[in-house]
């Protein structure tokens, strides 16, 4: 894939209905030109020593940091940021060009 | 991309020689087939508010779970773990089927 990343890793609160963020979150995702691809998932098995406690990974591909810094400011993503950080417990965030060091076949 | 992802999110030790880490993770990466795509980046320059003191991800993909759980006890990924563990100050392991909600153009 290459590109710039935005990864996201999060627990959420308990009383959060996960399926309205992550139709908030595609939806945002599909209507911004400039997050070219945009996938998740759920790791609930995983042992706690491993996970940490987290639940989610977020992960969000750009053609270049500029294209990510323009998002950042864009209304969607400020509409829904703001939702999102009252629906988590924590979080890591890493942006970072991404490096391909075994491609897809 | 879809498949199964495991994504690694460390914090490594100060005195710990990153490159020769990553070296150690691109060949364990290409050595076993099971690893479809592998992908990695740095961040130190978001605001330790979103980094949390995490500065790298690593993310592996494979066809499907199986592959993955038949490459935690490959013999390679073995070696690499214990050298890995000793490296880092910090970590968060998630594992996880991918959902690709947006697919590259």
């Amino acid at each position: 894939m290459g590109g710039f990343k935005h990864l996201v890793v999060v627990k959420f609160k308990e009383d959060v209905v996960v399926e309205a963020i992550l139709k908030g979150m595609e939806k945002l995702a599909s209507e911004v030109d400039a997050v070219k691809s945009f996938e998740w998932g759920q790791d609930i098995e995983s042992p706690e020593m491993l996970r940490q406690g987290y639940t989610h990974a977020f992960l969000m591909t750009f053609e270049k940091k500029e294209d990510y810094t323009a998002f950042t400011s864009h209304p969607s993503h400020i509409e829904f940021s703001a939702t999102f950080v009252t629906a988590i417990d924590k979080f890591v965030v890493l942006d970072f060009p991404s490096v391909l060091a075994k491609s897809p076949a």
